[in-house]
């Protein structure tokens, strides 16, 4: 029996780096401040001489470190194989990739899920904390690895958010940025909907307040409905429609009971179940309270173009058609931003019925743009050619 | 102090008919039957001396019978006001105008949340119903009325779907139907949407099985969770935007905690908290059930055009461009059918923003054409003049 992420231990075998120290503590947003952190990560390919070909891959609200090899405490398989790995578009053959696990995580980054230093758990005592603390973390990460500038900040969804707080906060080292299916703020509806998740959890009597962990307790069912509630909106309606219709789950008539009659009932239990074996309900309730508070158009004056004003950094920005989390027109909204900002910008629109989730599955145009865009970038960069397969 | 209307005794002061004895009892789709049912109603108007001026007017999933006058139980207002009235499109000098609380609701019909003849809750032992149980017990109570013919039926949502089968089950007796933001057949995203809410209330320990109005526990948190995620569903995305967007409710400043620091999150906890009050959940399980079982291309050899072959009832069709609960393409695959049928049939589109629940809103433009397609029906049918005002 594998312990769940979150009773992760420090003897788990995964990678990890002390970021924060009371000598150096990590200022948090909120004008708190964590002593200790520890951020775990994952890195495949090698650094060059120079420390120029260094791809940072940030994940998603549920995902972890493990984007391009398969999670050893889970043993879930790696979450993006199509776009990382030897002759990908993120080509571990000629970069260095590095993925950690997001301050607030369960996959051995510090989160409500530690223990502090009493040895209890942090629990909802620990600081909320913002997408912009997240990469002061992962920026401190990459300082204690002697890595100075990035070639690539790369993610979907939560991850878009982290690449655009990395091009940010480390003006100047982050020399090309991909943002994909993701908005510049956080919309009211989809803070209606983690909020519809976080009371779900919190009304788990296994919540405990908070405290489920020193208790002995886990908040399952609470934690399922929040990932189902949250999962419907991952995927387009014709999606659903398509793989799901209305078709019947092992039985050829309606029971007249409240069984998983139809494949989406069924299919959305699934995803709630698997889901408590390998998340800590705090940490989403931390993470989806880092998403709603993510703004960059408040934080900038009122004017999202602010955030990006003098930037070096080149952009692709990706979205999906029938993404309604976080849709093309709010892509839309950062692409002219980043125009008016007077950035390098390219805005690649991709044409699916998949959702939001597309930027996780295999979709060529996608891949063939991705491709497209980090190879001109590398070469902007003075890195060495794609070898030919 | 009101009692809650999920311990409604019998002596609550509302109007009710035995439309079920053990004599003639109620056949249910289930093959189950009840033997004692009472259906709870409304009217307002006169009916006229042929019986000729009848409204049927078929409620939603959280509404009732109080349509057009206020419900002395709740002390909530009227539900439709803006459409039923004296002068209004369902005129109440003209129309003999009923409303009844559906079968399996919890406002004074026999559901879940009624006694058995034992005198002990049914819960969950109370038999999954359908839409077209619901209209059977609406039939019965019309018979019990001796009303033979009406003129129109109209209804909202699941209200829509109530209207639909009463052109097919009371067939020759509805000389005109108003479907309005309702769809043929309830969609995957659907079902989907409301599973997250039955999981959220079944997950809630205070449900007990279903037995929790006989062991005197309620589970409020769930209903609330369950009424949160749904309420989503019922608003567009820009009416939310327009209405919250990312406002802060009551504070110049986030708090870095889990209150409720936007009016998105203040204002869907409140929707939660209030319908608790004036709702049974076992009602909730029930009625949502209904709406997931409806699929009348299914029930009619997968033909939706079947379901309305021959039918001398004219119709109009309403939707509301940004409804994604029940969509306008969903709307235009009835009309498509009700032509293929050969039925008369009008359709109006409204543009709003409102969402889902524009139908139960102030929109000029709807209410204009309910009232010439309402006026042009009665004249069709020979009925006296509307008054001019």
């Amino acid at each position: 029996m594998i312990a769940p992420a979150r009773t992760l231990s420090g003897a788990d075998g995964l990678k990890r780096l002390s970021v924060a120290t009371p000598a150096q503590p990590l200022r948090l947003d909120s004008g708190r401040t964590l002593d200790h952190v520890e951020i775990a990560y994952e890195t495949w390919g090698t650094l060059d001489a120079e420390k120029s070909n260094v791809v940072v891959v940030c994940h998603a609200l549920t995902m972890d470190q493990f984007a391009a090899s398969p999670n050893p405490v889970t043993n879930r398989p790696a979450w993006w194989p199509s776009v990382i790995g030897s002759g990908k578009p993120i080509d571990t053959d000629r970069f260095f990739v590095i993925c950690s696990n997001v301050l607030g995580g369960c996959m051995g980054s510090t989160g409500p899920a530690s223990r502090k230093p009493d040895g209890s758990y942090w629990g909802t005592d620990f600081p909320i904390i913002t997408i912009a603390d997240m990469v002061r973390a992962q920026i401190a990460l990459l300082d204690q690895l002697g890595i100075q500038n990035i070639f690539l900040a790369i993610g979907g969804s939560i991850g878009g958010m982290q690449v655009l707080e990395w091009t940010i906060q480390a003006r100047d080292r982050v020399f090309a940025a991909i943002p994909i299916a993701v908005a510049p703020r956080q919309s009211a509806q989809n803070i209606g909907f983690y909020e519809v998740g976080r009371q779900a959890i919190m009304a788990d009597p296994n919540w405990r307040g908070g405290r489920y962990l020193d208790e002995g307790t886990r908040p399952d069912r609470g934690l399922a409905v929040a990932r189902m509630a949250a999962h419907i909106t991952y995927v387009s309606e014709s999606s659903l429609k398509q793989k799901f219709d209305r078709r019947l789950q092992d039985r050829q008539t309606k029971t007249f009971g409240f069984d998983a009659d139809f494949q989406i009932e069924s299919y959305l239990r699934h995803q709630g179940q698997v889901f408590v074996d390998r998340f800590d309900a705090n940490s989403y309730l931390y993470i989806t309270r880092a998403m709603d508070y993510f703004d960059l158009p408040n934080e900038h004056g009122g004017v999202l173009a602010n955030a990006f004003r003098g930037l070096a950094t080149r952009f692709c920005v990706f979205s999906f058609s029938s993404d309604w989390h976080y849709t093309p027109e709010e892509a839309r909204d950062l692409v002219r931003a980043l125009n008016a900002a007077g950035c390098e910008t390219s805005y690649v629109s991709i044409d699916t019925d998949k959702g939001h989730d597309a930027f996780l599955l295999d979709e060529p145009e996608y891949e063939a743009a991705l491709l497209g865009f980090i190879d001109a970038a590398a070469s902007a960069r003075g890195l060495p050619k794609r070898k030919q397969p």
